[in-house]
């Protein structure tokens, strides 16, 4: 019997989790529009609120600050403009400031001209250098008006947590809005937007169990907000036109729900697995290298290199070995490339990184198994003496 | 027993077929992320591309024509923008034309400023208006650049099918763009990309029973494409970033499937059903004003005035009785104002209008019941005495 493959691939997607697939087979079967003002459509109505404050509590938000999208890239799209409203009144920001090792839906700078967007640098252990970071907004001419900075709360290539507090310190001492990306940290550390000090915080549904096809802009209020990205009906408050995706919406907050339970208590179980998988590797093979390591992580994540391997020809030797991992993030796996956060570290960034990720699903034996392949994967390299 | 509930609003969303239900739940149980090299992620991406297929030949396009997006008004927003690219070449679209009974998701002109759009009269059967189109084309300062023309195939209050071919020779013969809604169409009649002349169409899954969160826009080609709506990773070639909803995908080609099948038969069977409410409605109250009836209409939908009885009391006493329809489109639903399609077409829109819409299960049992119902509320207005 063949063997049963082993998916450590949670970053790119999480599997969607039992809870998030009852809920959606409920909405599924609710024919209305939630605009609608007939019985059918209250019903779908009241699904999509209920969802609203299921995720509102996953990073203690009111829910009348969530504002849905069809996923993430579309709210960091919608958040990333120099076009802002507070109340009826136009607010505009001159200049965005994104980190060097954000995720490409952020780097490509939303609704920004090219011109308009500025990087942060980010240390050698892929955390955002803070000092960098006020030295340029303190540098920046003052008649240019309000700087938007963005910043992920968690890598999603090393799992490195980012001081995202103290970014919003710096960031409004100099009169600035922060977005938060917290894609890779919703499930996976406790969020609170009046801690992080975000204005806006980017969540999907998909990276923690809920289905692909939802994610939301959380607003620190309802006065500020970004000029609306899809227009045409008045859904969300007129913020974002479109039938809300009823299903996807209602999965995405069965999962936040279930996320928000047991967070710390699951995730050290996770670590323990991340832990002794790392163990593993380090025994099987002396040499790798753990990014990241150093610096504070979620649970989840390994991202290692492995000298004399490329990341390209590594992921197909561990998908063939049963192993589904990635190498950088999956919006860019089909053109592997160098990684841009490895580049950013100051790593040689040519031979590239592979990336372990695990979610509440992954058992003792599926670690145990990782290694044993990560192991052959490790001595063949030696055998095949691929030039690093 | 109480009487099950009659739902006759398929215009705003078209209840799940249960072929789109089945291929759905075969997605979400599928792990990978369609951007992964790994199994999981090739998996994900074949159905991804086999849902493409069947959105294709719903209105013979070619596959690599198709444009996934998370909804028609997300695929409009895509489409009406000044810039485009012709390969790698920029092309400017310097003023978008649409028509009066263009629904909001185009009226609101996209990523057009609002002083660089400009409306096109319909008449009063709420047929687009093509003499005064060529004029206000040919009375266009020809330095102004390329005229972008958004006009909806099959309108979705009435039901009336607009001569697109000849809107697109028309826009044609001066240079211009055209851009198709066929929401309301798919599914109701043949749509051939190449016989409309159309230059992009825009679909939505939710319309013709698949789930909400799913649209398309298809291009004549892959040469001529609008700048990026949503920037980030590759995906859809770089047209559409964003992890795409795969299980929503799969529901809107497996939709798309179901309803080219037979396409003629089951139009003309729900076309007997509508004559038949019609006929009912009218023997009921000799008063009923139906309109569109003069024109070419689809054979799902009735969009029609009492005297007397204001659309958003109408819809409030049918929904007490069990039947579910609308007073105008379900975007907006919540807000019942004046019908812009009613007033474009020179009625008096104060009444507003009400909307059946039937759809592939509607059954002749509903129908008589919908009679029934329709004598009911007809002769209580009279009995109430409202003012008209």
């Amino acid at each position: 019997m063949a063997k049963q493959r082993i998916y450590m691939d949670w970053n790119a997607t999480a599997p969607l989790l039992g809870e998030a697939r009852a809920a959606m087979l409920d909405a599924l079967a609710e024919p209305g529009n939630p605009s609608s003002v007939h019985a059918e459509g209250r019903a779908a109505r009241a699904m999509v609120e209920k969802a609203r404050r299921q995720v509102a509590a996953l990073v203690g938000a009111e829910p009348s600050h969530v504002t849905f999208t069809s996923c993430a890239t579309e709210a960091a799209n919608h958040a990333l403009t120099p076009e802002f409203r507070m109340g009826r009144a136009p607010l505009v920001a001159s200049m965005l400031y994104v980190s060097a090792i954000e995720h490409p839906a952020l780097r490509e700078g939303g609704r920004f001209a090219a011109d308009r967007v500025r990087e942060i640098p980010v240390t050698v252990s892929g955390v955002i250098d803070l000092g960098a970071l006020e030295m340029v907004l303190a540098a920046r001419p003052k008649e240019e008006g309000l700087p938007l900075v963005a910043v992920m709360l968690v890598n999603n290539e090393t799992g490195v947590i980012q001081p995202v507090a103290d970014v919003a310190r710096v960031v409004h001492a100099h009169g600035g809005l922060l977005v938060v990306d917290a894609v890779q940290a919703a499930g996976r550390i406790t969020i609170d937007m009046g801690v992080l000090g975000a204005d806006f915080l980017i969540l999907s549904s998909h990276k923690i169990g809920g289905p692909k096809g939802a994610g939301a802009l959380v607003s620190r209020g309802e006065t500020l907000m970004p000029v609306p990205l899809l227009k045409g009906g008045g859904q969300e408050k007129g913020h974002r036109a479109g039938t809300e995706n009823v299903a996807a919406l209602v999965g995405f907050g069965a999962a936040a729900q279930w996320m928000s339970e047991d967070l710390a208590e699951r995730n050290a179980a996770i670590g323990a697995l991340r832990n002794r998988l790392e163990e593993g590797m380090r025994t099987a093979a002396s040499d790798v290298v753990i990014h990241g390591a150093g610096a504070a992580r979620v649970a989840n994540t390994c991202f290692f290199t492995l000298p004399g391997l490329k990341a390209e020809t590594g992921q197909i030797a561990f998908d063939i070995e049963g192993l589904a991992l990635s190498a950088g993030a999956a919006c860019s796996s089909g053109k592997v490339g160098q990684s841009h956060v490895l580049t950013a570290m100051g790593h040689d960034a040519k031979t590239g990184g592979l990336r372990i990720s695990l979610g509440p699903s992954t058992t003792a034996d599926e670690v145990e198994r990782a290694i044993e392949i990560f192991s052959r994967v490790a001595s063949r390299r030696k055998m095949a003496g691929e030039a690093a």
